[in-house]
């Protein structure tokens, strides 16, 4: 591609000469000259200056900084960078097919635009949507609902009656639908709750490696549209997590957690059940949150999770208890010494 | 069914017209006419009222609240709704057969009434029980023995040696004898210390998707009857827990630890190596439990763990900080003023 | 073997019958009289003279107290015992084969001394080493290297452009080369930061089961020569692990981090991105690494992560709180009766 169509394209301003042709994404650091880089911040000026990348995105307002570069300059350049690398790699498009190893049950429905891998198994009833690829090894129960330009990575598993939406993507071992963690204890041991409900994950979900969301005791677990998991979170049955949500990785959330959207959880994170996450709030890495708890909009940290500020303050009075035994030790020798003062006469 | 049938499975006694016929369950809020639900909390009066649910499993005494529906009054609602749950959907029946595309090794000894999916593996002089079934790409080592009446979800993995017992539940990926994480370190690096011992898991045990229990070093790895783990639970080498355990997700258990039966424990729980937890301790969340330390009868929290009304304590006395430091401070005040009135006579 | 060949080969000295022989390992309370089991502390000492085991490799200075055993002395026991597992245990020797229900891509390079399990993806262009083996349903992308003498155990999965070293052992499940975790934020949700780096796995590294290595973004994700990771273990994109470091199960680490040799990492400890763990520092089970910290050497724990010195002497601190509010409260009474006694005259 030419730069200056990369530029058009981004609605960007080329700076230097258009006309050559990119051949791929870089970073700074390992760019050669047919590779195009970005910069975001002052603090990669000096790497900048030292890439053999010829062409970079970069912000308004730094054109004089690099002189002997062509430059496309665009509002956001992390953002125009991310879009380039989407036209130079557009993710693993495959050629419809269905492997011959494959095992599809005869009342399934692949579209035909579909690819299939080796040993996949697609249950009865189940729908397979346009240009979706089923890597090697996915399971898809019965009555299963997959859309449109999915990928589903190897060794996705998808129990019966689960449905996800368009242009979702399930990374390797994904596990949609196993049954939720529920039982009530009788005399001779724990016997199971029913967990007859479902999971719905809406369009444009990204799901990382070994990833659990198990489906509802009754109704249904849901992921919102343009949510965003990270490897090893597991999701509770009854959950319902919003649109726009990012959740890092190893977080764990307890049955019936009500995430709104845009927000923003760290990893690590404990959820205990019956929780709500208002629309916007931030939780920081490692945080517990028990159950019941409704965290309000705002940045929240620790274990149990408190506002950012106060979790700062009581960390600085924690930090603070040597000096304050010493006061109090202060004090003691002071009063000590009054004390005989008022003896003395 | 019958509502009076039912009722006179769960031992209850039916208030209202008992021949009429349900054909599944459902909550009070998804409920159809021909569903049944149960009500087993004051709190759910209201939505039990606006439910469309014709009839309710309820407790005894509030037969005069839901005039209009009829009613099967039992003991313990929840417990009567499972049992029902479980006759309205038998958790997955599979008819008997063999997958043409499974491999079993000649010297495997499979149940003719036992369902084999697709891609399965059953490796040399493996076992496996009658009725049981092994879904989509279960992958079973040599000497593996699993017991009748067990339903293994897809790809899960079974190493060699492995032993399994009756009604056994294992969720997608649960996999069962993987070496323990036990090195010797020697000059150049970390040396594998023997991980020959096994793994065996008793009867009515189930485990969540991509749960671990990993081999013993010498010896076994025990998981007791009736046991639930959760999704993405770690049982490091040479474990012991006993029966009835229940453990929530991403809980982590070091080598060597013992937990007796009837013992709960919240998710995100770390377990110091040698570390035994006594019959009937409740464990909080997010807890870290130290290497050797025992844990006795109680409710225990925090990191590291102790007993929850000296958790609640500390907490008090850390919320107190800021007034102790203001306490501190007029104390100073005082003792000053206390010093000018001494020194002017 | 005999156990004065077995002595000879660990460079020990025998003391008793060396011409009897040995026929596995065994710990003190199973071992038979045939088998070989170790003693290393005198804590063992009373359960060695209990034990049936005929044979004991102990260390120096401790002849007398087995006088009716077969010793073996060596200055490490239990580095000897676990070169002695290994000879009679090779881990899972398997003869050379291709299994025929693998699939594997014309363009791919299998060696002729390699085993090739069922239901094994072998993708476009890539290499498995010789002695190498894939156990069933393992999976390979286009452009994968493996070296020689590995084991990837059932339903590995690595994909494209992935590459491991030799002598690689890779446990159930573990994920090479899934997306990283980035987005780039815009008005209508998150746009994926591209991933297109790779993923390299050093020599003689293994990995527990599910354990999950992000491709780079960019450039490319290490875990470095002679590394362990246990079950479960999440490196993100970008991260620079070093060689014989160690890291414990559940730990998840962000991306960016750079963690150098010989650290020793406990299990669900959290990482934020780019963090930098110095050569020998050793980090707690559950610590917490606020994002860009440099962790020097030494011995660190909590959250947010701190030299275990000063933490302890924290908790020391926090334990002594109740003590310190009793202090307030007697000063304030000391000062009341001063201030009586200032003002009666």
């Amino acid at each position: 591609m030419r730069v200056r169509d990369l530029a058009e394209e981004l609605g960007g301003r080329v700076v230097g000469e258009g006309v050559r042709r990119i051949k791929g994404i870089a970073d700074l650091e390992h760019a050669d000259k047919y590779e195009i880089a970005y910069v975001d911040s002052e603090k990669l000026f000096a790497a900048a200056a030292e890439s053999k990348a010829w062409c970079l995105i970069v912000p308004e307002g730094v054109d004089e900084k690099f002189p002997d570069r062509t430059l496309i300059v665009v509002a956001n350049p992390k953002l125009a960078f991310a879009k380039v690398g989407a036209w130079f790699s557009p993710s693993g498009y495959r050629k419809a097919a269905i492997h011959p190893t494959a095992v599809i049950a005869e009342t399934a429905d692949v579209a035909v635009t579909a690819y299939v891998g080796p040993h996949v198994c697609v249950g009865e009833h189940t729908h397979v949507g346009d240009y979706t690829r089923l890597e090697a090894g996915v399971v898809l129960g019965s009555n299963v609902t997959v859309g449109d330009s999915c990928v589903l990575h190897p060794n996705v598993v998808l129990y019966d009656n689960v449905s996800i939406g368009l242009g979702v993507i399930l990374h390797a071992g994904v596990c949609l639908g196993a049954d939720g963690f529920g039982y009530v204890r009788d005399d001779f041991g724990y016997r199971k709750f029913p967990q007859v409900g479902t999971v719905v994950i809406e369009d444009d979900v990204e799901i990382g490696a070994y990833s659990c969301v198990d489906r509802a005791a009754l109704g249904r677990t849901r992921i919102g549209r343009g949510t965003k998991l990270d490897n090893m979170v597991h999701v509770g049955h009854n959950c319902d997590i919003g649109e726009r949500v990012v959740i890092a990785a190893q977080t764990g959330i307890s049955g019936s957690v009500v995430i709104e959207d845009d927000a923003v959880i760290g990893g690590q994170v404990g959820f205990g059940d019956h929780t709500r996450v208002q629309k916007g709030a931030v939780i920081g890495s490692k945080a517990g949150i028990l159950p019941g708890k409704i965290v309000r909009p705002g940045v929240w940290w620790g274990i149990p999770v408190q506002p950012l500020d106060q979790y700062k303050r009581m960390n600085a009075h924690m930090n603070r208890l040597p000096q304050m035994r010493e006061e109090i030790k202060r004090l003691e020798a002071e009063i000590e010494e009054l004390k005989k003062k008022i003896q003395v006469p």
